[in-house]
């Protein structure tokens, strides 16, 4: 049996209006039902008709299931992930449960991909992200910390950017010290670090320090940490912050 | 002295008006000329007095110099990336002029960010970036191939997921089968393997293959490879190619 409801997972990018894609836009505009964690719910104009649903943080796979369900009664549904649903976001979470249960797998089903934060803090200070890349998730909810630093000693000893995601949190502030005190062991301290915290909102802030001199303690759980390559470099102006960039080869300087 | 025009480097994502967000639209349509690779510049509607600079690909130095140049005018220049410019695209390339050449670091300028060819890619077949990832261009036109090995058994042997930019072209039409010998020395044969072709454009086309059975020359110069992870999932469906995704976590599954 098809289901006749629909469901679109939304990517509303890291904040600020201007990141949302047409795409986007539209799957909000269209949906009967709003449906995800409320200070991205929170961000949407209200819309006569349609019913928000908010939830908490940290619900992935019950916030899911909910959309999944309203699909059930025929609603076109909307699951408004932050930045881009397919990383770090709500996309993978609305996977696994049609992995585990082949119920909703009739279900219409499109993902609209958004900006994700280590785009937008790359755009705000020049293009750190110019050569080969790794992306991290430091949070430990869902895999073991030995996993993380096996990923970050790889990353860091083939001189890879690293873009670093949930980098702190209230129960784990001490991780983003352990993972510094791991890349300082291969990496050399004059590496650039940037601490681009809630890109596009109105607390936007952006740190940029070196690997050796910094704190890590700057990151919170709001906050995108990139780490240069040994290539990654700053461009010095005058009455504003430095650009910081990545050459697209090794070859030229 | 400062410059008087200004240059907004502006992503399209990898094709489809609708993965265009509000910024890239409006700095498209402000802006007095428009330079960028002719294929991108093609996509986008002609809009009056405005003047249009295509140009070849692979000369993005100069084009960068060029758009730079128009600002000393007072013009208001829109340099047109596909993808992200941020990522294996136009921004580095402008901020290598920068770095070389300080007379254009008063320009206001400012990177539009995109919708990457990965992310339109993910979002087609499911989440496969869901967990850590790496991003790696297999052109070695700036880089030396030694390095390119280097950083792929990294990101293989710490059990990254890995998409692939530039694949193949036709200078180099076997690199992606010596890409393809190094990861089947250490992931699993069955690992999932994705060719996606010119994702949002007429000739879209995606291929689900397995990393031990797939021929890699079904990637050209237009296709975005995506490798998973050992945690990368099939989901079967009824009369549809199945999902693909990775889960959050390794803790479930």
């Amino acid at each position: 049996m098809t289901v006749p409801g629909r469901l679109r997972i939304v990517g509303i990018g890291p904040g600020g209006e201007d990141w949302l894609t047409k795409e986007a836009s539209r799957s909000i505009t269209e949906a009967n039902d709003l449906v995800g964690y409320s200070a991205y719910i929170d961000r949407l104009p209200h819309n006569g008709g349609q019913r928000r649903h908010p939830s908490g943080n940290g619900t992935e796979l019950e916030r899911a299931r909910h959309a999944l369900r309203l699909t059930e009664e025929g609603r076109d549904v909307a699951l408004i992930s932050g930045g881009d649903p397919g990383i770090f976001a709500m996309a993978a979470a609305v996977f696994e449960v049609l992995d585990r249960d082949p119920r909703w797998r009739g279900v219409d089903i499109r993902v609209c991909p958004g900006i994700s934060a280590m785009q937008a803090a790359a755009a705000r200070i020049g293009a750190p992200l110019g050569h080969d890349f790794c992306v991290i998730s430091l949070s430990e909810n869902l895999k073991p910390w030995s996993l993380i630093e096996k990923r970050l000693l790889a990353a860091a000893s083939a001189d890879f950017v690293i873009a670093l995601y949930n980098p702190a949190s209230g129960a784990r502030p001490r991780r983003i010290h352990d993972a510094f005190a791991l890349l300082r062991e291969v990496r050399a301290p004059t590496t650039p670090v940037v601490f681009a915290h809630a890109i596009g909102r109105e607390d936007e802030r952006i740190v940029i320090e070196t690997l050796g001199a910094t704190d890590p303690g700057l990151a919170d759980m709001s906050t995108l940490v990139l780490i240069g390559s040994s290539r990654t470099r700053l461009i010095p102006r005058k009455g504003a912050a430095p650009f910081v960039y990545t050459p697209r080869g090794t070859k030229d300087f």
